[in-house]
């Protein structure tokens, strides 16, 4: 029975666990040691730290500190890693923890950062999932049901000093090209509610006042929100410090291509049960800048979609260059107005497209000057039948269940 | 036995075929017509019309006339059709004529618009992929062999009259923006090489004067480049004049996400077996914009893949906020390098990517700054071993063979 | 483009065609000829070379004289194959004759063989199916639409005079121990309606009199009926006489495990484009008695299967020990009543069984004395929901329309 | 957080709790009670209640008491179940007991039941199963690892007296016919370590006596060994008693078709997450049986295979008339001797077969006089590539380990 090396006790803040942080800095203390070929367990915070709760009230969600995310496991040492050797992690299995067995989803206010959609929904609201086994259901968003593809949204080994000097010089320099802007081109490093890990005193406030936010994927993988990255899957990650100084969290039970609701996917605290072991020299054996992976072979295995297009025209009519971003926004709004043609509400709408297994593909990236992005919605995850018919769509929903909505104070 | 309603003649040039064309304008005439409920065939010439010759010399890729394309075939009529409707035409089948089983893959020289990638393959190559039943491979790529999942790269209804002004106006205020460009901005009407169909004379001059060039997709389908759109799928398009207008063209005996190469696919030339009905007033019923389709229950089953991430900071080390389409280059650019370790050659890797049955996600487009996309690349299309493991990649190729390049004059 | 090695005319009788045999014996002459490597194309005659016709009178299924079948094209040789290697089959393409655009499934009547329920289906019935595209359906059996998974029913070498004398001693032997059986324990040889191929005179009478009858599968392969032989799989055949000899037939465009209804399939005429190569003494290599194979990457993706179960008790309650036959007739008459609570008729539902891709797996074999046997019914080949809920079941079917039968004469 | 209603104690022998039996009878008390629509947990033994330990030594296997067997968790009784109503069990989950991570896959002795290839491997061996999260793997069959499709062997519902004493009358029938043999045709009620819940007494003892044994599969469900009933799987049992009273145990973290070494899959103790609703009268509303079911959504993705054949002509060439019992064994058998060829003993081999998820199928049953049936051989589970090629098979072990025999004494 694999040992659990870091506990987490959701009763208490996640300040007083010296096995988590929630910055990028390569002098956070690595307190846990494996071996290549050890299988171990490690327990996770959800990314707020326990900020939002399960009930009908999204004022958690419009009140939430997001200088505190994302709360992450580690850093763990593997023995005999050193830069340059990839770091071979297996996801042998991914829960919930037993005493939160529900996870939430929400768009932030527009004022907080907001999420893909947030000029078509400005105001914070939450949708709360209940986790029944293999499964996942919401009595905000009724009618739909889907098989978890639980997975870490953020997971990657520590950077060196060269690396995080570069993030912090690139992201600095695209915040300065607009830094009043709301919100804010980049997540600059910010001493407020950083935790450190075991770091204490001064040498603490000097590395939390340069360390990296969680908040973007980086080269070592990080906040990828790869809704595929799921247990039964193998990554290779670069390592870049002695000991490699592997840290998780973030777990979602299940997302959507492109986590387009930010906050986030549906968001859980929970445990993994991994297994580690070396590559040496993978990185450039294999020519490796981001981390690489195998999916697993146990995944959902919904394959009757109803795929949405969209093209870079926004949606004021403009037309822009090979935008994938835009295109994928219309994709998005294009099944959004599908949905509601059903009966759903926008908000559940975008719920759905955040949570579900939804895929997000860039279909043509090359014909000037359209891109075209697809979204996939499965058709498994509705217990109605969803497909367009010549007498026209059924309403199935009377509107008595809608997300629930904070307004901006 | 189905009618062949279209048929083309790939010993004669597009333009003596009055059921070709290839440009989009409301007035070409409909000369064919089909009931709802019908089932019929349609062949169609390869996109450039037979520019691209089966051989080992680039120089037809590099001197292509890219005004000429792309040749349609259309516009079909459907009875009853009305602004307003869905068309809904299921792929029945499609296959390569008899007297062309072969295609091509190409890069465009970055003066002639290059591809994706083309800043790092600035100039014209060419592979030649043999079609065997339901399987390709190439002379120029040793080592990889595919099941076809093939499609109309592009097809749609005619656009009425507002739609063609929406079109001109927004891609004209787009090009105006950078009217020098090399690649222009946007592919903007140009009566050379223009094919109108049936139209002939000043009515003919006039049309071609102000019809949309066939390059990007837009609200009505069109040059999608949608690799799932196979045979077996059922799409429903937009109708915007009476009788509909459906044409269709540049077909694809296999396709990666994006088709990053641009020219493009495996380009081919074939037939297709069409089935229409109608939804009466499906575009407000469904509340669609852009086309929506169901895909194929007969698809390659592919599912071992290697996944590849890329985030929007450039290959200059420069940061972008939320961009896609820089993530995806980047995704593109690390399954190149991974590729060349086994003895690939850039050109041959890329050649890969443009023509596999490549998935390219949408991974995440919420963590500022960086969007995260991902390239999963099927393990099962190589006849070797593609997988890291601890002993390092094994050099298959001697690099004795390669996609032929024509350099530029 | 691959030359058509063998054409058959559908307007004339299987019988004057000298690439024709519906025998197995190994002095049948090779008159066409490939090298390890080729790819060609074979045409093939429905199994009873044209008897059923496409009508709504089953007659013709009642009167088959089952003497003649299965007409098969071939032998073919390959140069350089001996006894002992593998021949290895690239099926890359399968396709329906262009005159022929329809298949026919039948219940014989029990005094001519019967089926798998003959019991219960004792009377020659017949459906007829239309192929559009990649999809076939039925006037005979509404509500029902399947993608094809295009098989040859029958495929494999020559046998050599040792493995034809021992065929012929151990079905003998079958056959003495109730000769008087109907139908008959064994199907013998028979010079009746025999037709060897280039074979002429006394020589011919001489090998007909002793040639195998090619109804049973056997250890070179033959008529295994195995539905996932499909388009684009790989078979490793054992060679008994030099230059292997292959032969095939009795296309089916969908089958169900099992081919219960036995005549048969969806059985139609079609054409073959198949690729050979050999493995020098594959068959010590590997250990190979019967033929293995690789099954297709394009294979249709149902996935959402409803699953019956069946035990060896027989329908009078007798109980039988791990026999799989009876749990598998079990399995099937539950399918059959379920489906008959939607308004299907038995007849509809049997041919159902028989044509659609249901799966037929063997469960259980150990647990004394009941095996345990399972169908799979793709739920996605239904135009209705055919899944069961609190509210019972609908009846989509009014009886109107039933599977043609004609009565014992 | 689901209720575990059931609990185990590893350490205990099975016998000393009143919530496990290994009997089916009617009056087996029902102590357990839940609502429709609830969900909760139940633990349960390994079928033998812990006869079997993780060692290399296979006496155990040799001198199992197969009268224990099999050791259910329950019955369940469900409010408001009447006889006629379906039971409709979704498996939210199924998991492991944490200490007993692993599981154990036996022959036994021909001379206590042998398994189905009894004859060519007649004595007892056993081969030990690490569980490492969703996967697991054996030190005594190298090379193998397998995502786990997680199953009960048996479940089903109490079945009434009518029922009960059909079962009886039919087995003692088909056991008279020889009741000498060895094994025997059918295992009859004993009350040798019969164990019957929470009865006492003189009642306990008379229902021992009569109370049917759990080996074999039949029609409430029971010793089914199907390994699809996997979690996420959804199954309509009927019900023959009041509050329906549901067992289950024998859970398999992996299975082949068949369970062919009959001790058996990979067994294991555990818990299942179960949730539960009524359909009333659902037996006569949809003809049901035997249960039916829903398979899971959530499944390993193995999809490619090698397919070996088997025909029912037997190990000594005898010809059988359409046994599907004799084609699969055939078949098996090809498949163990193409596997010796890359090393693997007949016994690791066999352990494969019986353990994988392999899929055995009934491809052919009416060409007569051979059946025929196919084992599929998932590629994916080996870590080397085990596909024919060319240059024959490489030896991949050196047959220093093994699966441990205990000779007969």
């Amino acid at each position: 029975m694999a040992d659990t090396l870091i506990s987490v006790d959701l009763s208490e803040s996640p300040h007083t666990n010296e096995n988590i942080h929630n910055r990028w800095h390569p002098d956070i203390p690595i307190n846990v040691w494996v071996e290549p070929g050890d299988d171990f367990k490690i327990e996770t915070y959800d990314w707020t730290g326990g900020q939002i709760k399960n009930n009908d009230d999204a004022s958690d969600v419009r009140d939430v500190e997001l200088e505190q995310v994302h709360y992450l496991s580690g850093p763990i040492g593997v023995k005999g890693a050193e830069p340059g050797d990839l770091l071979v992690v297996e996801i042998l299995d991914i829960g919930a923890k037993e005493d939160m067995l529900w996870g939430f989803n929400g768009f932030f206010s527009k004022q907080n950062g907001g999420g893909f959609l947030t000029e078509h929904f400005p105001e914070a609201q939450k949708s709360i999932w209940d986790i029944d086994g293999m499964f996942t259901k919401s009595r905000h968003v009724p009618g739909v049901k889907y098989a978890g593809l639980i997975h870490p949204g953020l997971i990657g080994c520590l950077p060196d000093r060269k690396m995080l000097d570069m993030w912090n010089t690139r992201e600095t320099e695209l915040f300065n090209t607009d830094p009043n802007r709301t919100p804010p081109l980049a997540a600059l490093p910010n001493t407020q509610s950083a935790h450190m890990g075991a770091m204490k005193g001064e040498e603490r406030d000097a590395a939390a006042a340069e360390a990296a936010r969680t908040v973007p994927p980086r080269e070592h993988g990080g906040n990828c929100d790869i809704k595929d990255l799921s247990r039964g899957s193998k990554i290779y990650f670069p390592v870049y410090v002695d000991g490699a100084g592997l840290s998780m969290g973030d777990l979602h039970f299940s997302q959507g291509d492109g986590e387009i609701t930010f906050c986030g996917a549906i968001e859980m605290a929970g445990w993994l049960h991994l297994k580690v072991s070396l590559i040496k020299e993978g990185v450039s054996k294999y020519g490796v800048k981001n981390p690489i992976f195998k999916p697993s072979p146990i995944t959902p295995s919904y394959n009757d979609y109803l795929i949405f297009e969209g093209i870079s025209v926004d949606e004021q009519g403009e037309q822009h260059y090979l935008d994938v971003h835009i295109a994928y926004r219309q994709a998005c709004l294009n099944a959004i107005e599908y949905l509601k043609k059903f009966g759903y509400s926008g908000a559940q709408a975008y719920a759905i497209l955040g949570t579900a297994p939804v895929q997000g593909h860039i279909s043509g990236v090359v014909d000037i000057p359209n891109a075209c992005a697809t979204l996939w919605l499965p058709n498994d995850i509705f217990e109605w039948d969803m497909m367009p018919n010549a007498d026209g769509p059924t309403k199935y929903l009377d509107g008595s269940i809608d997300v629930p909505l904070a307004p901006d104070l």
